[in-house]
């Protein structure tokens, strides 16, 4: 087995049907993957997000770094073992979540040195620092260490920061340490400047990664920004690879960017929505806690086969709410999962049979009767 | 079908092995009901609860009369419907918990009027209209309305308490409607006096009820006390009909009323201890909080066959409690669940073989591993 094989299977457009072969398992493409930030997907339990048609988790190195520690974890069997999750495991860096929850960071050439959000004891995260904890997690597919680069900021900081990520991006690939079925991805800087993307794009390309993740988007920059990146940038990703936007999205932002060939996401808001009363419906998105649900009979969505929708009426799902039951997460997470699940399903449905575009108008015209926009 | 069937499989001692038959299914005795409050098991969805053998829930008409309302339920197509649990379900008649959740209660020979814990809004509760919401709800079984005695109380005030229960009793029976496989519950009231429960226990056959419960124990009398009103009360309730003991309890306070000819239970110790990262074991009763745990790759229990002791090491539970995670409340939940079931299986098999007497001594003996007392 070479180091992550990737095959594209059909093209629609610029849309990719693909299967990425890991060790613990196939991952077809475009995939979601459920966030399990504290080897964890909030309120599920593994088999539960199993059922939802998911193939690949992500969890979170930073998370995972200070509670319970890298080491811990390896000595427990490493991420699978512990968190009983047999399929894949995508980690993430580190480098997004250091800047955006720990205190007094201090960024130098070298690496990240931070106090911990949780008792504020001291780290520091290096390109060699994360490849090792990503390799005592046990990770099938391993992020490079890149510096998130704040936005909104000059171009000139842009730049610095894409810099200084490229130069992380080269010591992680020879920290990074190579074997059979699992893949180090590399991450794609340069906020919104297209120039500065294309010289990332090429600076990844020229170390050579398993696959190429677009990062610092869907930051507040808006989907007509992130599309008009995505125009520009997935064109400079070697077609033979995957293409990760990290961090994306709503519905139609995975419908806009899969149609620019991008073949895997991962995003909190399934899960987090679901931990908020929000539900992702096939009609658009809805608020259970809203008092028309209170007596209505029918399904969240009467196509859905997930247990929140064939065994429920929203009027439950309204009653669990509103008395803050755990079981309003357990179900919403589970249905919006599954409502994700399926949509990645049916876009790969709709690329098999060339009809990826007419799918996606056809979704966005269902989406009329939602009463809530989840951002 | 009579109202409730219940056939007395096999005797040992005091101890029976017995079997309710409902119209929505059997119920092997001794039974323990796990508690479904609000129209749901906390943390755990219906199919989960099934998955530990429990044969039958309980639901609080209390609760439900206030969210989301009986008549709501009702036309929903009844709480089995609303909650998706199909099988039995035991609703108590909320007089226990009008006293002990609602504010300015006021009690006449009436009944009982107060405010909502939830919105202040004034309700009443009477023998007939517990009746006619337990009808509405559509519980298999259901209790006549009584009164919750205070604890302590003076013996006059136990008397007159006991006394108003039992001609609630009366009208209880008056009104409830009988239907095949259902089936109506006195409730045997008194304190730790054992004159006025022999009083009441008369009062409740002469009347004669489908089966007969053992109310207001439990609530601070001790487990000799509640045992020697056991000893002295049992003996006057008929043999051919269930005996519950309503509110009970801890593993050891199960054993010893089983050993006392009680059929059936319910508590809130197992799903509120799994909420509060408190697990039962066969070695004893730990707390997953505990540091003790961070680094442990066992399971819970080697010998519980639960989700949560086959799939993870306490090392993980106890990550999970620490991160606050839902996953935590689900797992120990679930075990806590399957372990009582476990229990109640396990005494039935002693009864079975006669050796009941020599099993209830071995799991004391066993107890000695645990951490905490679970109170």
């Amino acid at each position: 087995m070479s180091a992550l094989e990737f095959q594209v299977v059909a093209e629609d457009g610029a849309a990719r049907l693909g299967r990425l072969q890991t060790s613990r398992g196939a991952i077809d493409t475009p995939a979601f993957m459920p966030v399990g930030t504290a080897a964890t997907v909030k309120a599920m339990t593994p088999d539960a997000v199993a059922t939802t048609g998911a193939q690949v988790i992500l969890a979170n190195t930073y998370h995972l770094m200070l509670r319970p520690g890298a080491e811990r974890v390896a000595k427990l069997g490493g991420l699978h073992t512990f968190m009983n999750w047999p399929g894949p495991i995508l980690t993430d860096s580190g480098g997004f979540q250091v800047m955006s929850l720990a205190q007094l960071r201090k960024i130098t050439e070298s690496g990240v040195v931070f106090q911990s959000h949780v008792d504020g004891s001291r780290h520091e995260l290096t390109p060699e620092r994360s490849m090792e904890i990503q390799h005592l997690l046990g990770a099938d597919i391993t992020m490079a260490f890149d510096e998130c680069t704040p936005f909104p900021a000059d171009k000139d900081e842009v730049a610095r920061s894409m810099h200084l990520s490229m130069r992380w991006a080269e010591r992680s690939k020879s920290a990074y340490r190579e074997r059979p079925g699992h893949g180090l991805f590399g991450i794609v800087q340069g906020g919104v400047h297209t120039d500065l993307r294309t010289e990332s794009a090429a600076a990844l390309t020229g170390l050579g990664f398993d696959g190429y993740a677009v990062g610092g988007l869907a930051v507040g920059e808006g989907q007509e920004a992130m599309f008009r990146v995505l125009d520009r940038t997935v064109p400079l990703l070697p077609g033979p690879r995957p293409r990760y936007l990290m961090g994306v999205g709503k519905p139609d932002d995975l419908l806009g960017a899969v149609a620019r060939g991008i073949d895997m996401f991962d995003c909190v808001l399934p899960t987090r929505s679901g931990r908020t009363s929000q539900a992702f419906t096939r009609g658009g998105a809805i608020n259970l806690r809203n008092a028309r649900h209170a007596g209505d009979p029918r399904p969240l969505d009467a196509e859905c086969a997930c247990p929140a929708c064939t065994g429920y009426g929203r009027a439950y799902l309204h009653h669990l709410v509103r008395t803050g039951e755990i079981l309003a997460s357990i179900l919403l997470t589970w249905h919006n999962l599954h409502y994700y699940q399926d949509l990645m399903r049916d876009m790969r449905g709709a690329i098999a049979e060339g009809t990826f575009a007419a799918f996606a108008d056809g979704f966005a015209t269902r989406q009329a009767d939602g009463d809530i926009e989840i951002n």
